[in-house]
């Protein structure tokens, strides 16, 4: 029989975040497809748009007007998921029908008040504000008493739902930990109790030192391909200092923290030169006031994208019903984002 | 403060399959949609497409020229995403970079040789020829010394991933058991261990006692929105009978399960007039040589479409990070379900 080699052979790889596997098809890569295709959005839009509901000045869909900012301008979202209301409810322990109400806080942040710009697009000192803003809010939404935990999160084009391109992200702070949360808490948890260290401070040492999934670093950040990567071009940022949560972070962290989104955003941009879609998002400790040593922050990207601007990686039947699938390998896929430029290819015009 | 309502009340339900939660959010469900829409597929399809490498006696992409079948056709994916091929590993046990080598064969069943046809448009009597493939192919497959589980499934309509409309599922067998089937083991493992009866049997009885999620009942089998659903309009199909797998089924129920799919996919088509995309795929107890008493047979679909043909639910940033999420509660879903004919819209033109 044949000696495995990972870059010919399924299979299996373990993400010890999740405690799940992916299962990895590198033979898989160059199939045909006569699927769907998405649509790329329009490469140039106005700085305004008087049709766009997060532009300065122009009415909101609740009858509210936009004040005339510039930078960043954050609102409670019109048509949130979460209601703050406190209701009263029948405790219930049913095998079968749980539930419980749920309290939060839903808030919108436009990154910009150019409605053409994209985080790659922005000046550093710019993202910068925005991370100030995340800081400021994960510690205004984490002091209310009925709030335990704080998504900070970017939907990023139509592929991904997102309804609007002018730049932004949104903030869904809630009374539970949420289950993928939850879940990662108690691997790192566990990971923290055995060793007394966190399981991504020792993971990326690992990773620096072979270097191999490594996309970009600088001296408080590294971006890398986990090796559990779902998404053919999946990223995470890690702190290299074991912060649990972004209230610690420093002014040059912050905007250290801005330039590694701005550089790995503009590799993701110069992948198929189009402005490229992703969910991202922040994983940290919740504010449910119990300490959380076992808490080490990152930033998790999922773009959709696989072959092209226009074929996506469809996670569906197989995936939705036994297991995560990938086709190019991670190591692959980093070193493909390693090579590509940190200049926009926008700027080299 | 309010009473609590969960029509009106953002609150989390419990899935006891998973061991997770999702967020209901059934206030949100008229917020306006500028967001991505859906292409709808061609109403009218010939029942021979000389392009399609799914159509008898055409050619395929790897060389092969298919048989004239008649009725139902199974072949080896040619792109399939296991190879059956045993390779060498040295035993690997890092807490970072567990890998191992994964065998499997993938096959694709063609439903039917009219490429115009899909479930809800077959003869019950051909839809059963399908269920006997499954149960032979379940069994063939999961006689295979290195073929610990059998993944029957269909990908159905291009926002699925579906390449190809000529009605086609596939089937994905592997040394493994993948992640969310081995977690939904665990939870009816420990569910059995504590009561001596399947948690679905037991799930079931309360359901049909109520009859508030009830979509579709006949002699064997129940169609149902689990009280926990994560898309807007899911179903499950649960066996009446404790039945660990396919295998126990007889010619009757076999028609029988045949019969509700048909009822369930018409009913669906008739929702939004139109071929209505899903996922779908039956859990059952894996094929390792070892007595599972906890499981219980079922088929899952998950379709992505929310408020019309053109207009899907997006799991993105919130649900990829944090938690699954929905708008429209599950009794509502069941309710529009519950009140859809059974007689196909197009036959009644
Ligand atoms: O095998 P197909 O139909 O070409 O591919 C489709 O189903 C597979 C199994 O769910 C997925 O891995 C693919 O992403 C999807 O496009
Ligand atoms: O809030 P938005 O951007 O309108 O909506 C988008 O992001 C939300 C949070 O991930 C999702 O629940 C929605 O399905 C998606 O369309």
């Amino acid at each position: 029989s044949l000696a495995f080699d990972s870059k010919k052979h399924p299979h299996r790889r373990y993400n010890p975040l999740l405690d799940e596997w992916v299962l990895v098809s590198p033979q898989r890569a160059n199939r045909p497809w006569q699927g769907q295709t998405e649509k790329t959005a329009p490469e140039e839009l106005p700085a305004y748009d008087s049709g766009c509901y997060l532009c300065p000045g122009n009415l909101r869909a609740n009858g509210e007007i936009n004040p005339d900012y510039k930078g960043v301008y954050l609102f409670d979202n019109d048509f949130g998921s979460l209601l703050s209301d406190k209701v009263n409810f029948p405790e219930n322990n049913s095998d079968f029908f749980s539930m419980k109400p749920e309290r939060g806080i839903n808030r919108v942040i436009c990154f910009s008040d150019n409605h053409s710009l994209t985080l790659p697009e922005m000046e550093k000192h710019d993202i910068k504000k925005v991370v100030d803003v995340w800081q400021q809010q994960y510690e205004a939404l984490g002091a209310e008493d009925f709030i335990s935990h704080v998504q900070i999160f970017e939907n990023k084009g139509q592929v991904m739902g997102c309804s609007n391109p002018h730049p932004h992200g949104q903030i869904w702070a809630q009374s539970s930990i949420p289950s993928a949360v939850a879940r990662t808490q108690e691997n790192m948890k566990a990971y923290f109790e055995k060793n007394g260290t966190s399981l991504l401070e020792d993971y990326l040492e690992k990773e620096l030192n072979t270097g191999e999934r490594i996309v970009l670093e600088n001296e408080s950040f590294a971006a890398l391909v986990p090796f559990w990567a779902v998404w053919p071009y999946e990223t995470m940022i890690i702190s290299k200092r074991k912060l649990t949560n972004i209230l610690s972070f420093s002014e040059d962290e912050k905007y250290l923290f801005a330039e590694i989104i701005k550089d790995l955003t503009t590799k993701y941009d110069n992948l198929f030169e189009i402005s490229f879609p992703y969910s991202a998002g922040i994983h940290q400790s919740p504010t449910d006031g119990l300490e959380h040593p076992e808490w080490h922050f990152h930033m998790h990207f999922y773009p959709p994208l696989l072959r092209s601007a226009e074929v996506k990686k469809f996670m569906v039947g197989y995936e939705m019903l036994a297991e995560a699938q990938r086709d190019i390998t991670p190591e692959q896929s980093a070193e493909i984002l390693k090579n590509l430029s940190t200049v926009h290819y926008k700027s080299k015009n």
